[in-house]
């Protein structure tokens, strides 16, 4: 069992990212100049295909094991109203996942992930972030070993998911708190709430910074006081991922909100992960650019459940397909740019 | 044999072209609205499954049968220094093709499509359209034939792409013809040009316009003047593949480019299309807005010979993936909203 049993083994981990392999990110980028195609005419698959090789140590990376993780977690601010669902729906999802009938079931079979579901509902709720802490120190250091523990260390490629009725209000909270924008600047429809609902979020939002904002000096305590289980857990992953050198496909505004105090303390972290997509949620175009990530798709997804990254899987297959099996000018006799 | 064997058969093609079946896309729609997720939040994965049902007439379309088709041509302009590349790479690249080691080679495996290579070149370099139409009407006739015999008419989806140094001039050309705006807005650096190169293709260009536009009266006489053997290849497989109500992804600037006419000529001829991608190529943004399609990638690819579209594929597997495998809210017994 790896997983953080102190948050200063999190802290600690968190001060030690590994970089990328330059030698070898330079040897792929060597072949890609020799493919048979106009320089850089591949755009952003070139990058995709240089960027996989210098965090799997191989100029010709693969993809053979892609691991997706959705976590699910409950949130005691659920109860608000700050969601166009009710709160068992969260548990509903996980056995909907389990059977196998989810858009992340499917979209996992059509790019090749082995999905894991990591269920974090038998805790119970996190606590309502208007009122308490959504975790003690306890709790919030299982959630992140649950990520921890839940990544294959095998794999080629990790995605991060979740489902959680009402996650996009601790997910707002932790975006906004410390960041110049105003509250309402961070909060959006999620699954689709009406305008009231909307305000109800807005409420929360600030009640819940009112409340933590003055405590939330490190990332530990943003993600404890003002996050969820799943949240934290997916948090523990993509920096064990970090700390394993797998490369990660992030999804949605959930995913991107819960590594944003990581980037905080150190604006590298983000270093070994793409952005799936932009999805339609308001605040994650914003959150993208703060990250300093540029997403592969926009396809007015809003999902969550690792959905958007899982359909970005096939854009790094393409990539590295290019990459991996193009035969160079000299192989093919193909004369070069005049 | 089908294929086109008058202008006047290739006008009557155009003239009667098939809708998507409505029935069938209204049962796709239902089936999405019950399907485990909030209304809509699949964006735009749900707006492909239920365009690929109306043209597959099939409540659950299916991409068992991809087929995808490389057309190359040569081109009497590209000895006016209008291409980075000398203009045998168009023969070299063919063999490049059937040899297997192209980008598009690559690509097509990945995602499941089974490779066509329609070589022009036999047939020589079409004229050089500054000083001469770039195909008689029998040589407009065979490219336009040669396109719609490639079609695999069981496809369950086709793309098109081309090869072909220096066709960049003429899909400029052909998209200028006719336009409010300068003939210059519609000329990119193609495979690379420098400044120079595209000071050449901006005065080939105008000269091509000066001698052709007033004679451009119909889709055929833009192709057959303007355009290329390759260029009237795709436009007569993608007017194939409506007949047969085939959907197709589209690929990049110069494929784009062949179907223009004919959306000239019927604003709903693109309706069976999909814009697979927006190339870094300068124009195909604007071509793409004057096509009335959004496309589904932007991954800053130039290359060509149907990569783009390629790509897209897998964004369609996705969409059937989600569409036709996930659970309905009765079936896994997940409350809706609220």
């Amino acid at each position: 069992m790896t997983g953080f049993a102190t948050r200063a083994a999190f802290e600690a981990a968190l001060a030690d990212l590994p970089p990328p392999d330059a030698a070898i990110v330079a040897q792929a980028r060597e072949r890609q100049a020799q493919l048979t195609k106009p320089a850089g005419s591949l755009g952003r698959l070139e990058e995709i295909a240089i960027f996989m090789a210098g965090w799997q140590r191989r100029v010709r990376p693969r993809l053979e094991t892609v691991q997706a993780i959705v976590f699910a977690g409950e949130h005691g601010v659920a109860t608000r109203g700050v969601s166009a669902f009710p709160p068992e729906v969260t548990r509903q999802m996980v056995a909907n996942f389990n059977a196998g009938g989810a858009a992340i079931n499917a979209l996992s079979r059509a790019c090749g992930a082995a999905l894991s579901v990591v269920d974090l509902t038998g805790d119970g709720p996190s606590g309502d972030i208007t009122e308490a802490p959504a975790m003690d120190e306890a709790e919030c250091l299982a959630a992140l070993s649950a990520g921890a523990n839940a990544v294959n260390t095998q794999a080629d490629l990790l995605l991060v998911g979740e489902m959680g009725i009402g996650n996009t209000t601790p997910a707002s909270a932790i975006c906004a708190q410390g960041q110049a924008e105003s509250a309402g600047a961070w909060i959006g429809r999620g699954t689709g709430i009406d305008a009231e609902g909307l305000n109800r979020k807005r409420q929360a939002v600030d009640a819940a910074l009112r409340l933590h904002g003055p405590h939330c000096a490190s990332p530990f305590e943003t993600l404890r006081r003002l996050g969820g289980r799943e949240i934290a857990a997916m948090a523990g992953a993509i920096l064990t991922a970090r700390q394993r050198r797998i490369p990660v496909l992030l999804d949605g505004f959930i995913c991107c909100a819960a590594i944003a105090p990581l980037q905080c303390a150190d604006p590298a972290f983000t270093d070994h992960c793409l952005a799936g997509h932009c999805s339609d949620e308001h605040a994650h175009g914003m959150l993208l650019d703060r990250l300093g990530l540029r997403p592969l798709l926009r396809l007015d997804m809003r999902l969550g459940e690792g959905t958007g990254a899982a359909v970005a899987v096939q854009i790094v297959r393409s990539a590295l397909a290019a990459h991996n099996e193009m035969a160079t000018f000299a192989e093919a006799a193909v004369s070069g740019a005049r």
